[in-house]
């Protein structure tokens, strides 16, 4: 039997189900949470149905099996704390409905995967990282999320599912569908970017230690008050990125964590995230050395501590070259003129599949370029479209 | 019989053992917690066996009262989130010591107290701002915590041990005894400050909504990021304020809860108080109207919407002339040299008592002038002068 758009539609709604946040579309299923687990043991019956063999690894990471040497589609099921629908949730879709039409039509051997905590509850692309081989498992088990749940304590739950790590031979590539997450597509009119590499990301935690105190009889230019510490970093950095960044460079303090957090006592301790992102590994280096000259100075000038925690993330992927033909191909036959080459802002599986085997991916349009929001969302007819393409290439790259 | 500074000490180490937190002699008692309603029990045996009637009232403010007409000593009980083991405490065993000894030696009526949430959990002065007449208990009930539970949720855990409130006029006048909780005192080797004023103080809750979005695909000159929103905005309202303020005044951001708070999500609303004081009611306003003026400018150039809350807090507060000449008598008589007039910067529940009564207060040295933290400290025998002092004045005003 061919592909079923139908089918294909029918499959992602009911993914959505899953810690659905009655917000819109949206989903909140963060990686081990009692939503994301149900996913996947929901998926494993999808893909058991499809005459998959439903495989988990000890990291959490979903398989549905073909034959040997088969071409791996996939992305991930986990969701940010308020995440989209969509997001990693199509491209696992995408991959059963694919892998499932070419089992009904005798079609190449695909398999499909859920990678497991993509969206860094953990770590950053925790299930995928330890698969590649780019983070030990016992250095990930020790991973805490910011209520500090352990992955070790997290992964035992499903511990009696789960099988030993597979073999990364045993696939011959991997192709990932993913929405653009960004406002690009939308604006440029397109309905599909072949992706041409994956721009890399550094996550760091920076935390200084002041002096908690009395909001009302500790004068002004006695305090050691950390959240002064930090908004002056935070502008101190800002200006010095300046000279190093170009307009595609991305950087991000999203979590701020103050104590004792108390509207009359002067602050003692922050701990707080810095992500930045960029292309090109030397810039993400110079970006780093004016982070930690940075941090340094301001603690100095405040009289604070500061510790500044292991840097994370992963280096900049490109894809490989025949996957990316092989899409160009499939767009411009599906799509003539309505596709482009792009790089990736955001940080995907692919980026770690592409250090152990060739890897490809495709975006489809992000409507206003929200993601990671639970109104994140695209039109179905893109959903349809980039399904077709991404099937076309999938057989062309498995047969 | 006389004053016994050993049974003082001894119920002032007693009381710290309500929310001890381990460290140091540091106490976690906030109001209505577990521990403060344990203290509040503890406190009422103490009050009878002293041959006072307990008397709790609907709001938690716990009294030991004496005959008619008596002279009401005390302070508050509860703690900060992270206090220390004096602050409040302190002022509260004084007041049961010295209105013991007056019984024992058959001396005039003086009664004891312990006002509720003084720390603020629920708003500035709880305790003291219902019983003042300055807040309504139905407007109070409404006031939630940081975790969102309601003050009505919080009292209504004691109410059958609650009589009404009792009326203003029983008592003859104030005294509260405190920690300095500020360096002046014993970088100046004096022993006891006498209290001339209580800074005003102002709370407000501000909050900026702008764009929650992904932190790879969004590109920085299209983010509504608040958490820059309100790094701009502290660093704005600093350099506005320099032409206002004095060295006295202080103001403090303590408290911020990003939302969502995750790494690598640009923060798409963020909620943040402001506390500011000064012993000028004009320059408070002055200052309210620099913030509400600032938060609207760095909205608008941030595109994000902002919120300010109602702006709470308590006037400006003269002691009584009366209770302040017959402390710095007794100051003068027990440490001839050794004191000083002073203001209070912190807030302090004699400020609402004054609107009602005849008050007066009496500061001991905070060693380091930490406070609001578990190593809070001053010496016994700055304690017991303290002491002293307090009853010297006190069986004078009550005589």
């Amino acid at each position: 039997m061919p592909l079923d758009p139908q089918r294909f539609l029918g499959d992602l709604h009911k993914l959505r189900c899953f810690g659905a946040s009655g917000v819109g579309k949206g989903v909140v299923r963060q990686a081990y949470s009692n939503a994301d687990i149900a996913a996947r043991k929901w998926l494993a019956e999808r893909f058991k149905d499809a005459g998959l063999e439903p495989y988990l690894d000890p990291l959490g990471n979903l398989f549905g099996l073909a034959g040997e040497n088969s071409l791996l589609v996939g992305s991930h099921s986990d969701s940010q704390p308020e995440g989209g629908w969509l997001d990693g949730a199509l491209g696992v879709i995408a991959g059963l409905e694919i892998a499932r039409a070419a089992k009904e039509a005798g079609g190449p051997p695909i398999s499909c995967v859920s990678f497991q905590d993509e969206e860094g509850r953990f770590g950053v692309l925790t299930g995928s990282d330890v698969w590649s081989g780019k983070l030990a498992l016992e250095e990930a088990d020790g991973f805490a999320d910011d209520h500090g749940n352990t992955l070790a304590n997290m992964r035992s739950t499903m511990a009696d599912l789960a099988s030993d790590f597979l073999p990364h031979d045993r696939f011959s590539g991997f192709l990932e569908m993913h929405i653009e997450q960004g406002p690009y597509l939308e604006e440029t009119g397109l309905g599909i970017g072949v992706v041409t590499d994956i721009v890399g990301i550094r996550d760091m935690r920076i935390s200084f230690e002041g002096r908690q105190n009395h909001a009302g009889t500790t004068p002004m230019h006695l305090r050691r008050d950390v959240f002064q510490a930090l908004s002056d970093f935070n502008t101190a950095l800002n200006s010095r990125f300046a000279n190093v960044v170009t307009p595609a460079t991305v950087w991000t303090i999203g979590h701020v964590a103050l104590h004792p957090n108390a509207s009359s006592i002067v602050p003692g301790r922050v701990e707080f995230s810095l992500q930045w992102r960029d292309a090109d590994a030397d810039r993400l280096a110079r970006m780093e050395a004016i982070i930690r000259e940075t941090v340094q100075e301001i603690a100095a000038g405040h009289g604070v501590a500061a510790q500044l925690g292991p840097v994370t993330g992963i280096e900049p992927a490109a894809m490989d070259a025949r996957f990316q033909a092989e899409l160009a191909a499939a767009a411009e036959a599906l799509a003539p003129g309505k596709w482009q080459k792009m790089p990736s802002g955001a940080l995907h599986d692919a980026a770690n599949l592409a250090t152990v085997m060739p890897a490809g991916m495709l975006f489809v349009p992000s409507i206003g370029g929200i993601s990671h929001a639970f109104d994140e969302d695209t039109g179905e007819a893109d959903l349809v479209l980039g399904l077709q393409v991404l099937n076309r290439a999938a057989c062309a790259l498995a047969g």
